[in-house]
């Protein structure tokens, strides 16, 4: 085939010091990932989703949320597929009415068979849920996995080396407000471009980066080591971040005079990203400064990922969440969450073809700019919990 | 992968009696299939159609039906892809005018090469054809299987034990009417759904039911042997019978108080459930007492069934028909064939993913009301007269 | 199976003599192909293709047509899905502002890290490219092919032994013009319909025949060697040619009694059709008596191949150019190059399913009419200059 790279070097530095990345396909399991917000799953609501190739059926019954395998084990339909509300204390199937006790999956009767020697005999499984500010997370991995790790290991740092820091999800006082959408490319092509260095052009001509006049610098170089640090908090997040805060670890590149092109804008104040196990980005200052956004790629199978989007802010009363409302509506979501990053779900995507067939990691060339991207995929090599199998029913 | 069917028990009584069962992906060959109804196939019509993976093509000349291999051995082109009538004792091909005799499938002549040494010295293969009363029948498997079995060894039994018998599709004075249509699923899981005892709250918001007050018990459990019965007649019909009728073998299951469900209705009649090698169903008493529905589960591919729904009805003359049509039309189809049998094809299509991948039949946890579908299994991998291979020119 | 094609005599003629032309699925490689008409490249324009598996971006700088690799080998990327032009020397990729030379593909700079020492250290492939007369063609194979051979040694040969010669895509002084689309089936499925002497039933109710009463014989029978002629000329075009103009070679069918089919049509001039590596066709006499008409059949991946339609004719002043259009616009493209040729289409793709699960070439049953077809399949295995390999990012 004529599509080649010849190399007139030897090949990058990159190496092969994170093969259990390449293996992670299905995402990495045993971690805390979110399924629904909140207001997508009223009370006796029903709602099935998938993660890391786990079908996964969420209800919530009298305000608690309970999340069950979501097939039935009798002739192994899903039962979201078709919501079947008889009782409050059982999920049912709407084949054969198994009813399962949403605490421990256990069959607890058949509808039409209640002295059937199978029931109180046989489970499906039960994964662990929390709620929290309007997002449900679950659980995903092993049946029995211990001991279940707090939510806020997999989640970004709370930040505290800034003046006026961003809110964070487990807040108490705190503004979340979001959309999730699915992305037809694999979860780990999705996470290199959430915090990727480099990707600065795709997102040049973005009505929010006009009219806030914000300077946009072609690119960074990394100088000194200090242009990435490492986040590993002894029983806490697992991490790896820009530190653009720090502008004497970075040249900032004002111009190519090669293309002719130069810097825009007048405002200058930088955005910090980072990046955290199993896959969650923490933009700071951002989508305006004082703002938060934060991002989950959700694997859902080997080629799609879930994609969350939620800017967070520090909120302490009505007047406040108004405010908020406002430039949520009025601004945040048209143009950053949608516009702005439409152009990042068109990266993800434009890779797939290549990195789907496995072959992209072999055959990318990586440069200076992609040394954080390296030192993400090291960071999940070791700090994984695990990785996912394929769900057992595909051939 | 978490999707697990945590057993406290050892696995089910169902075993690993039935393995050429679980072999017939593509159906089980050499028996008959209903291909067409009379009326989609006009004087010189051509029809082509797909079972168990043959590929044929009907043609009606002079008022007879003919099938023949649907493929030119040619440049092995789809015949009836673009029907070419250039003379009724012919199937001609539309691409290079190669003309095969309806009666035997040989090579007469090639349009634009009458003096070609390969005519008569080639043919395609030809499939026995019974029309009757509308329907018309297709022998499908192997070439030289012999001898032809009588087409009413492949439909249900003629049912005699009751005092106003429904009619049957082989009777002189019948109605019988109907509809097909292409479900996603393989034909076992159709045949398994289509006469299980167990999917009755599927049905439970019905029109039909609803409309006539017939009671619908959640569940009919069965206590003595007498609840399911063999059918083995000398060269004729192989099947099993759902014994409704003997409500002596059943313990009808009123309520369920743990999920505080009760029976619903008024009217008491039975409709009486069995099912027939290749694939064949009838329902006695629906979709009003008196009449019977048939129901044909084709397979198309391994993934893809035809589904035949045909009602049938005792008729004698032009104010019955008149009569029957009234019903069908104004009734039967939308409320009974469509609205109701469209849950049953809901179910179907719902199983698929996991049997498909030809898992689910290790996965599944059979319970009591199963019993006669394991014996549906044993039925078929005793009965049958061949596994259907799957077609040679698939990949 | 039940489809067979029973042989009463041994297998074709045929045999196994073209063995690579069968392990073309991919197509020909080390050969000239039209990848666009100039008019879809407009100055700055970017164009992606996919001939033969090779992703490749045309891109138009001050009025030269350059053709590189369209993947960018950082992050492998199709530079052609979001063109960006920000310099007249470079082909940029949008993703991280990968710049590379239009010439030679070298990586010049990277916008926003101008210092990375993998600049001027790594570059792309090009491809040779030749525009003429409207028609952008490029050589399509391995990296390191060498000599180029000319344009003229992979188009059909000039045309002289007539009275009024038709036009050729090399002329000084000719009209070009026509259409391009994708059709669903492998190339050489569309090359072997091209000049099929046995496919004329297809055409039978084309208005354009019925129009210019065109005599269409049933078919043509070779009856001398002289029907069939190898052209092989010495470092320039291979192909084989269809001698229609030598009516004593054949014997023309005039009817068939067996179907009672007879010869439509009055006005008799033969259309003489000749194919030549890799895959070109030109019908002289069509769409009208002095015209010509080439086809090239562009493998696209393995079940899918570019079908360009071209008419050609000699055209000396801006008058003889109007009527040219006149003709073109009011007549050739819609009933010739689309309503007839559509039929070609239809008929290609039906062999696909077949063939490409790659038992066609083993199934069929070929006859006399398909000498001149195994003729070419020999042809291409002899001359052709490497069989192209599937893509290496595919799995």
């Amino acid at each position: 085939m004529g599509a080649t790279a010849r190399k007139l070097q030897p090949k990058s530095i990159a190496g092969r010091q994170y093969q259990p990345y390449l293996e992670a396909s299905w995402g990495i399991k045993n971690h805390w990932y979110p399924a629904a917000f909140s207001s997508e799953l009223p009370e006796r609501g029903t709602k099935g989703v998938m993660i890391a190739g786990h079908e996964i059926v969420l209800r919530r019954s009298r305000g608690k949320v309970y999340a069950l395998q979501d097939r039935c084990i009798h002739r192994w339909v899903r039962m979201s597929d078709k919501p079947l509300r008889v009782s409050d204390d059982h999920m049912t199937c709407w084949y054969h009415g198994f009813c399962y006790g949403l605490e421990d999956g256990v069959l607890k009767t058949i509808i039409g068979a209640p002295e059937d020697p199978i029931i109180n005999q046989v489970k499906i499984r039960t994964y662990p849920v929390q709620e929290i500010n309007g997002l449900i997370f679950l659980f995903v991995g092993d049946e029995d996995y211990k001991p279940i790790p707090p939510l806020a290991a997999d989640l970004p740092i709370r930040i505290t080396d800034v003046p006026n820091p961003p809110g964070h999800p487990l807040d108490k006082e705190v503004y979340v407000r979001g959309i999730h959408r699915t992305a037809n490319s694999n979860w780990r092509l999705a996470v290199e471009n959430g915090f990727d260095p480099g990707h600065i052009l795709i997102h040049y001509d973005n009505i929010l980066m006009a009219a806030t006049e914000r300077k946009l610098y072609l690119g960074a170089e990394p100088i000194t080591p200090a242009a990435v640090k490492m986040i590993d908090e002894p029983d806490g997040p697992k991490g790896i971040m820009n530190m653009y805060y720090d502008q004497s670890a970075y040249r900032m590149v004002q111009e190519n005079p090669i293309v002719k092109m130069k810097v825009r804008g007048r405002v200058d104040y930088p955005v910090r990203t980072s990046m955290y196990l199993p896959g969650v980005l923490l933009v700071e200052n951002w989508p305006l400064q004082g703002w938060a956004q934060y991002e989950w790629y959700v694997p859902t199978d080997d080629q799609h990922h879930e994609y969350w989007e939620v800017v967070v802010h520090p909120c302490h009363n009505a007047d406040e969440r108004e405010e908020a409302d406002y430039l949520y509506e009025g601004a945040f979501e048209k143009i950053a969450l949608r516009d702005f990053n439409d152009r990042d779900i068109f990266a993800r995507e434009a890779m797939q073809k290549v990195y789907g067939s496995g072959k992209g990691w072999d055959k990318e060339v990586l440069c200076s700019m992609d040394t954080i991207i390296v030192g993400w995929r090291k960071l999940v090599s070791q700090f994984n919990r695990g990785i996912q199998e394929p769900p057992d029913f595909l051939e």
